[in-house]
C-alpha cells in the first residue's frame, strides 16, 4: 500500500486527489493547503487528513508526495521531498525559472527518488493512440507538426501578472506534445521563432503579456512544428494537433459531450468541443495518475520524467526570448 | 452524329436538352412543348428548332427521342418513338399504369429499338460509388439496406392530385435503388409492407394522398430493406442509404454545397445539404445522357432499363396496395 | 446510508456492483450469486459480504435490492424483495413472459416500494441529450425515427436458445427506445409489422431463432418507426437513432475510443465505434444508478419504470407474433 | 460578343480553353502554342483556328487573351497584349521576377486595360463560402490563419530548376489566401519568417530548393498566420485553411470524390481528398473565367487583380530571403 500526501486543495488538487484516492493499492493520508477549509473539506471528502508540510516530511509511512499547489511552491515542495526520500508527481511546470528546475531535477537525481512531472496531454486518449500509431510506423517518419491550442476565453489580465506570460503559462503544453511526437526517437529542436499579438485584451499587454501566439521550430532532422495558440476560442477549449508523415497523416480532434448532431434550418450542427481542461482531460488526469503509481510499482520509467519538464521550459524560454528580440533563437 | 429531339421544355426538359447538347457527336435539332414560349427559348438557347412531334416522328434524321414532358404523356410519345423505329432516352415514370408501362415495354421490344429510363440517382458519383464497392465485394454479401428520403418541402396538395400518390410519385426512386443495390445478382422483392400518414398538410389527405411513409421489403433471399420518406426535411433534400453487408456498411451521405465548418458559440456547422434534386443530381443528370450516349455508341446495355421501370413500378403498386388494405403485400 | 444488496455476480452484476459502491451515501453490504466464487471475489473486491438471499431478505438493514441475476431469476427475485418491502433496482427484461411481468409490476405497486427496470440506453449521454433536445422543442414535433441497433458479433446458436428470440432478448431496448422518443407525450404503438431472416449462421434457425431484422411501428397519431437489427456488424457495435421533426432532425452517432482520424493511402479513417455494450454504455450504466439512488433520496419518478419494462415486452410479443404470422399486428 | 486569343495548349490552357468555349457570349478564336499538334487538337476540339502571337496580336476582332502557356512567357504575352490594348487573363504568375512582374502592371494601367491574375483559389466554393461569412461577419473579427497546404507527391527534382523554388512556385497561391482573408480590410504583411527542410527528395536538395516549409506572416494589426507546405501528402491532394476571429472560426475542409463511407474491420473510411489540382479545382477554373467575362461586361473590379499578383510575389520574394538569411523579414 503507498500512502500519499497531496499538497493543494484546489481546482487540479481535487482532481488529482480523488484520481489516487480511487486507486486500488494507494491510500491518500494527508491533504495539505495553507487554505484550511479547502483541505479540510476536501480531506473529509477522501477520507484522508488535514496536515502540515512538516508533519508530511516527518512522516516515515508517507512515501509519495503529489503537488498540485500553486506554481511557486513547486521547486520547494519538490526539494523538500527529495530530502525525505519522497517520490514525486507534480503538476507541471516544475518552476519558471529554467536554473531552479534543473536544480529540481539535480536533487530528483541526487536523491534517487521517482519524479514524475504532471503533462496530462500524453495521456489523453486521442493523442496517446496517435503517438502509438506513429510509434508503429502508420504514417511512415514524421516530419512536420501542426498544433492547436485555443483557451475558451481569457483569464482576468491581473490573474496573469504572476503566470510566467503565455509560454510558461499555457503554451508548455504544447512544447512537451512537440517534443513527444517530434522528438520521439532523440531528435531535439534546433531553432526557434515565436511571435504575438494582444488582439483580445488591451490589459493583457500591461501585464505585460500576450494572447495569441504561434511558435515555430525546427529540428536538428529538419522537422517542422506550428504552434497557434489563443486565449480565446468563441466555441470552446480547442485541443488539437495533426502530424504529418512520409506515408500519411493522424488528426486529433476534439472531444465532444455528445455524438447528437443536428440538421435545421441553420445547418448540421454538432456539439462543441468540451468546455474546457478539466472536461477535456477528465480521463487523461485519471490515466496519469495510474501511470504513475503503476510505474513505481513495476520499475518502468515515466512517459513524463522532470527531465522532460526542464526541456519543455527551456522552449518557453527560448519563445519569450525569441518574441521580445523579434529574432529566431538558436537552441 | 446523333440527332435528337427532345420533348418538354419544363424544368427537367431543360437540363436534360442542356446536357444533350453539350455532348459530343451528339446533335439537339428538335425542341417540342405545347408551350410554344418554352420550347422557342430553349431551342434558341441550345441552337434547336422547334417542331411538333409529327414533325419529329417523320424526320428520317432524328434517331433518338428524349422524353422529358409531363408524366400523362410517356407511354403514348414511346409508343410512336417505337413505331418510329427511334431510340428513347425516357424521364421516370414509363406510365402510372403498370399495364400500360408493360406495353411500353413491349412495344419496344418488338420494334428492337434501345430505350433507357431516366434513374439518375443510378448515376449519382456517391452512389454509384457505393454500388462499385458493392459489386466488388468490399463489404462481402449484402443483407441489409436502409434508404432515407426526404424533400425539403411539400409541393401544394393540388400538385400531388395527378401524381399517382406518394409511392408512384416519390418512392419510385427508392424502389429502383432497392433493386439496384439489394437484388444485383438476380434477387426480387417477395413481400413489402408500407404504411403511412398525413403529418405535414391536411390537405393532402384530401387528394387523398400522404406525406410521410416507410416501407418494408423482404426479397426471396431473406435480405432486409427499410425505405423511410418524408415530404417535408426541414433542413433541406435529404438523400442518404446504407447497406449493411457480412464484411461491414457503406453509407452514401448527402452532398454539400461547401465544405466550410464553422465553429462558435451555438456549435461546430457543416452546410445543409444540396438544396433539392436539381442542386443533388445535377451531375447524375449529366452522367445519365452521357451514358445513355455511350451505350447507343457501343451497344453496351443500358444501367437502367425500360424493364427496371417497369419494376420499380410494381413495387410502387404494392406498395398503395399494402397502404390502402393495411396488409402486407406478397410479390 | 443506503444498504444495497446485489444479486448477480456476473459481468452485468460487476458493472452495476462497481457503480454502486462507488456512490455516496449508498454502501453495498452484500453481493449474492449461487457461483460462490465470484460472489466472493466480487465482494471482496467492493468492501461488501457474501450472503444467501435468505440473509439479504432477512436483513432489515437492507433496503435496496440491485438484480443483476439471470434473465430467469428476476420475477422470483421482484416478487421477494417487494414482499420484503425493499426497494428495486432490476436489470432489463423483468421476465421473458408478459403476464410474469405484469404479475412483477402489481407486486411493486401493492407492495408501496420503487422499481426501477435498467434501459440504460435512456441515460447514455448522447441518446439523453437527443431526448432532452426533443423534449425543448428544438426540433418541432417528432414524426419518424429510424433505429440502428447491431451487436458486433452473433453468439453461439446455443446461448440464444434460453433468450426469448431476437424481439425479447435484443430489440427490447430498441422498443424501449422507440417509446421514450417517440411516446413522450402519452402516444403509444398502434400497429406493428416485424420480419426478418437468418443471414449470419443457419445455426441459429435451428434455435429457432433469427439474426436480422426489421421492424416497423404506426403509432395512434400516425407517427412512424422503423428499427433495423442485426446480430453482426463487422465494423462494431452499431448503435444509432435518428428522429425527424417537423422543424429538423436528431442524429445520434456511434462513441469512438479515440477522435483520431488517420489520412493515408487508403483514405480517411476515423475509429470504430466502442466494441460492444460495456464500452459503449459504460457512462450509461454509471448515470443509470446515480440516477435511481438520487430518485430514491428525492422522491423524483424514476425515467424507466417497471411498466416501461412491460411495455417494452409487449412490443417484444407484438414483434414475434408479426414475425411468427407473417401479418401486421394490431396493439 | 467577345473573341478572345487563347496562348498555351498544355494542361492548364486546355482548362481554361475548354471553360471560355462553354461561355455564352464569348468566342474562342484563336489558340496559339509553339507545340503545334497541342495547338490544332485543342483548336479542333473547341472550334477555334490555330494562330501565331503575331496573327493574335494583329487581329482587331480578338479583344481578350488568355495567357495559360509557361511561366517565363507570361511577363513578355502581357506586354504585348497591353501594348495591342487587348484584356488579358493571365494565369499566376505574373513572372518570377517581382520587378518585372511590377513592370507588366505598370503596362496594364498605362495601357488602360483590364487584367486578371489566375488566383483560382478565391473561386473555390468552399474558399469563397468562408470569406463571404468573414466579410458579412459572422466569425467577428479575424485574428489569425492557419494555412495547411500539400501535394500529392513531389515533381522530379528537375522539374523544379525553372520553377522559383517552393515560394514562388507552390506558396504564391497561399501568400494570396493570407490577403485575401486576413487583409482583407486594407492590413498588410509586416513581418515575415520562413524556413524548411528537404525531408522527401534529397535530389531536391541539389535543385537547389526545399519540399517541405512553414511560413509565419504578423500584419500591422498584429493579426498572425503560419502556412504549412509539403510536396507529398499520401493521401492527396491537401488544400485546407482555417481563420479564428473574435467570434468563432471557419474551417474550409478538403472536397472528396464521393460522400460515401465505408465502416468494416479496419475503421470508418471516408475518401481522400480530391486527387490534385485539375480535380479539386475545376469548379473553382470554371467560376474564375466566368467572373473575368463577366467583370469585362459590367465593369466590376476583378477579385483578383494584377497588383494582388505583385503583392503575393513580394511576399513570395521575402520568404525565399528568409529561408536563405535564417532572419526573420522585415516588409
Amino acid at each position: 500500500m503507498r500512502h500519499v500526501a497531496l499538497f493543494g486543495a484546489g481546482r487540479i488538487g481535487r482532481i488529482h486527489g480523488s484520481n489516487i484516492a480511487a486507486l486500488p493499492g494507494v491510500s491518500l493520508k494527508y491533504v495539505c493547503d495553507p487554505v484550511g477549509d479547502a483541505a479540510a473539506q476536501l480531506a473529509a471528502q477522501l477520507g484522508a487528513q488535514v496536515a502540515t508540510p512538516e508533519q508530511v516530511f516527518a512522516d516515515p509511512q508517507v512515501d509519495v508526495v503529489a503537488v498540485g499547489s500553486p506554481t511557486d511552491t513547486h521547486s520547494d515542495l519538490i526539494a523538500r521531498a527529495a530530502a525525505a526520500k519522497k517520490h514525486i508527481f507534480c503538476e507541471k511546470p516544475i518552476d519558471l525559472s529554467v536554473p531552479r528546475a534543473e536544480a529540481c531535477a539535480r536533487a530528483v537525481k541526487d536523491a534517487g527518488i521517482a519524479c514524475m512531472i504532471g503533462f496530462q496531454r500524453r495521456f489523453d486518449p486521442t493523442f496517446n493512440e496517435a503517438k502509438e500509431r506513429l510509434a508503429r510506423g502508420e504514417i511512415g517518419a514524421p516530419e512536420m507538426l501542426v498544433v492547436t491550442s485555443r483557451d475558451p476565453g481569457a483569464p482576468p489580465a491581473h490573474y496573469l501578472k504572476g503566470s510566467g506570460g503565455i509560454f510558461r503559462d499555457m503554451l508548455i503544453h504544447d512544447f512537451d506534445i512537440f517534443r513527444w511526437i517530434l522528438c520521439g526517437d532523440g531528435d531535439e529542436a534546433a531553432t526557434l521563432y515565436a511571435t504575438g499579438s494582444v488582439l483580445i485584451d488591451p490589459e493583457i499587454a500591461k501585464v505585460p503579456d500576450i494572447d495569441c501566439s504561434v511558435v515555430t521550430i525546427r529540428t536538428r532532422r529538419g522537422r517542422l512544428a506550428q504552434i497557434n495558440t489563443s486565449r480565446r476560442a468563441a466555441y470552446g477549449y480547442d485541443q488539437r494537433f495533426e502530424v504529418l508523415g512520409s506515408a500519411g497523416m493522424l488528426q486529433c480532434g476534439n472531444h465532444r459531450p455528445s455524438e447528437v448532431v443536428q440538421s435545421d434550418a441553420h445547418g448540421v450542427r454538432a456539439d462543441k468541443p468540451e468546455h474546457f481542461f478539466l472536461q477535456r482531460y477528465r480521463e487523461a488526469y485519471r490515466l496519469e495518475v495510474t501511470h504513475f503509481f503503476e510505474c513505481l510499482q513495476t520499475g518502468q520509467p515515466f512517459r513524463t520524467t522532470i527531465e522532460d519538464g526542464v526541456a519543455a521550459q527551456k522552449l518557453a524560454d527560448a519563445a519569450a526570448q525569441s518574441l521580445e528580440s523579434g529574432k529566431v533563437v538558436t537552441l
